[in-house]
């Protein structure tokens, strides 16, 4: 994949470019802000002079959105004989507009790598950024497969973890897990801005927490929206609806809580960082005993055992005043703990 | 303030007698759950034993809110000469409701420390656990001076930041900054539990900090917005208003873009960790020199001056094609960030 051309020096096509160069490709950097490109570079994200067109293998454009479909365009005619991709975050109304734009489009084809930052630029440019995190490859039927290839290649050399989706379904999913949030964000800090200065004073890590991506660019953000439309616009809809619901039912109990219990269920859905998601841990359940020091030597022993814990909780049996500790881990290592614990005397629940 | 009584024993309940018994004060342990009590004590929160009920001087209620009044006023008699105060995160309804539980409740001034975590319990407790924290006290005109001191000797003791407010004003603040994001985060995370499984891989660092909190106890919640009930209800009718002006101009570019640029403002406007907020830094801004070894040193410098940076950022002047480094600091640090810059030879900006 060497040499290789990376336009636009953002964060992602920086780091691109850091990662790539640090894998021994040889990266040259353009950038419409030539300071833009001159910073990559500094941050070691490849060189700023031109290479010769034909010797080019691979193109990654990594400009805002709305730029994607002509710079792709323009690269598939400049580098007559390279494989071209994109990173941009929605990839069904780009494929349409290359496609629109080029009689032969077989050499690109789309990918998505899941890593950003609120913070923008090459400044904060790193070539870890995409280790172990998601980069989708869009293959589309009339990709050839040395194309398709090579974006995995680039993807595997930035060692993320590579999926393959249809267009479909990866615009589908990012407007679920990225796009709504990131409206739900700004929604919920937009109201911030409007409460009386002094309030703030109250916010805790929660808000913080919820709101961190509103601080996400405006104009990038615009773009992105835009060509996700009708996903994104099928989410809200879905969000009124149980806004809707909410402000009907606040003098419900039941309301509240069920919305909270529903939320909860999603977010013990979403995979932890080895792709296992809370509903798929095994509990290991052990009897408090009723004595003050046992507990202290109970956690020891847990310690001791050296599996590693994924969450903790306290359950209690009304009709016999019992407490119980439920240690939730990974499944594999279930059985092994609870046989270490009846080992040294603890009493388990089935 | 010892002996005290700490009156469920909870992660807020249980981190209290932590802070506390570590600051020399001799705490009681009670819970209506005996094996929480035991934890509690296990973690180092004080014992399970009772007191003498005339020698205890302060009575801490830590109980989940529906039950707070009651225990509020059962603990006023008990504890004939005791302080006593809750936790609750709502202040208005409980005062009320106090006051109308027994004749006199000016030994009761109600406290609110702005601290916790999706994961409730004892077994997660800590004494630093309100280091740094907000700890917000609501003082009615009839609590003698005493009894305020009391409880702003319990914050400080706890090492929190003490703030004291009126009820309503706390009230429409929790609204604002905790209340709704908590059911904004759930609204979001409860579309998470309706989409295909699979379309959740794609979930990165962003969706799961907009959904953190959504794991929070469903129970608790539904008591907290029930206790809140006018001042939420007019959050999410705003929000509702926002929201349906989103879904109306979704094909107006501007709506997006606008909403994004208020969220923005929102997020710029919560305080730092030190009660700053974004809007209130300085910025130094660094001319880019033309040429790619000198950013490198340009960081060098910076690095070696040890100012602590907030942010940076790169601007652009489209007319000159030349660079900027904006360099965000505490505006007390900026004249003299500007003049070691220009000492070493670099070009400021004004």
């Amino acid at each position: 994949m060497s040499p290789m051309v990376v336009v636009g020096t953002g964060l992602i096509g920086a780091s691109i470019g850091c990662a790539m160069t640090r894998a021994g490709a040889q990266v040259h950097l353009r950038d419409k802000v030539r300071s833009h490109a001159m910073v990559a570079a500094a941050r070691g994200a490849g060189v700023v002079a031109a290479p010769k067109a034909e010797e080019v293998r691979l193109v990654v454009v990594a400009v805002p959105p709305d730029a994607i479909a002509d710079v792709v365009a323009q690269a598939l005619k400049r580098y007559p004989n390279a494989i071209v991709t994109d990173v941009g975050s929605v990839k069904g109304t780009i494929a349409d507009q290359v496609q629109g734009l080029v009689a032969d489009a077989t050499r690109y084809v789309g990918s998505h790598p899941m890593a950003g930052s609120a913070y923008a630029g090459p400044l904060t440019a790193v070539p870890e950024l995409f280790v172990d995190r998601t980069w989708v490859i869009t293959p589309r039927a009339d990709n050839p497969e040395w194309v398709i290839d090579g974006v995995r290649e680039l993807a595997r050399r930035c060692r993320a973890r590579i999926i393959e989706w249809s267009v479909d379904d990866h615009d589908r999913a990012v407007a679920e897990v990225s796009h709504l949030p990131q409206l739900m964000a700004s929604l919920t800090a937009a109201r911030l801005s409007e409460v009386p200065r002094g309030d703030l004073a109250l916010a805790g890590p929660g808000v913080r927490d919820v709101t961190r991506i509103a601080a996400s660019n405006p104009i990038l953000w615009r773009q992105i929206i835009a060509s996700n439309r009708d996903q994104v616009l099928a989410q809200l809809t879905r969000v009124r609806h149980d806004l809707d619901a909410l402000i009907d039912g606040l003098d419900e109990p039941d309301t509240v809580e069920s919305l909270i219990e529903r939320g909860r269920l999603g977010v013990r859905a979403l995979p932890f960082k080895h792709g296992r998601s809370a509903e798929e841990l095994a509990s290991v359940i052990v009897q408090i005993p009723d004595a003050p020091g046992s507990l202290a030597s109970l956690f020891a022993d847990i310690q001791g055992l050296g599996v590693n814990i994924e969450d903790l909780s306290i359950e209690h049996d009304p009709e016999r005043e019992v407490g119980f500790l439920s240690i939730q881990v990974d499944p594999g290592k279930a059985d092994e703990l609870r046989a270490a614990m009846a080992d040294r005397g603890w009493g388990l629940r089935a």
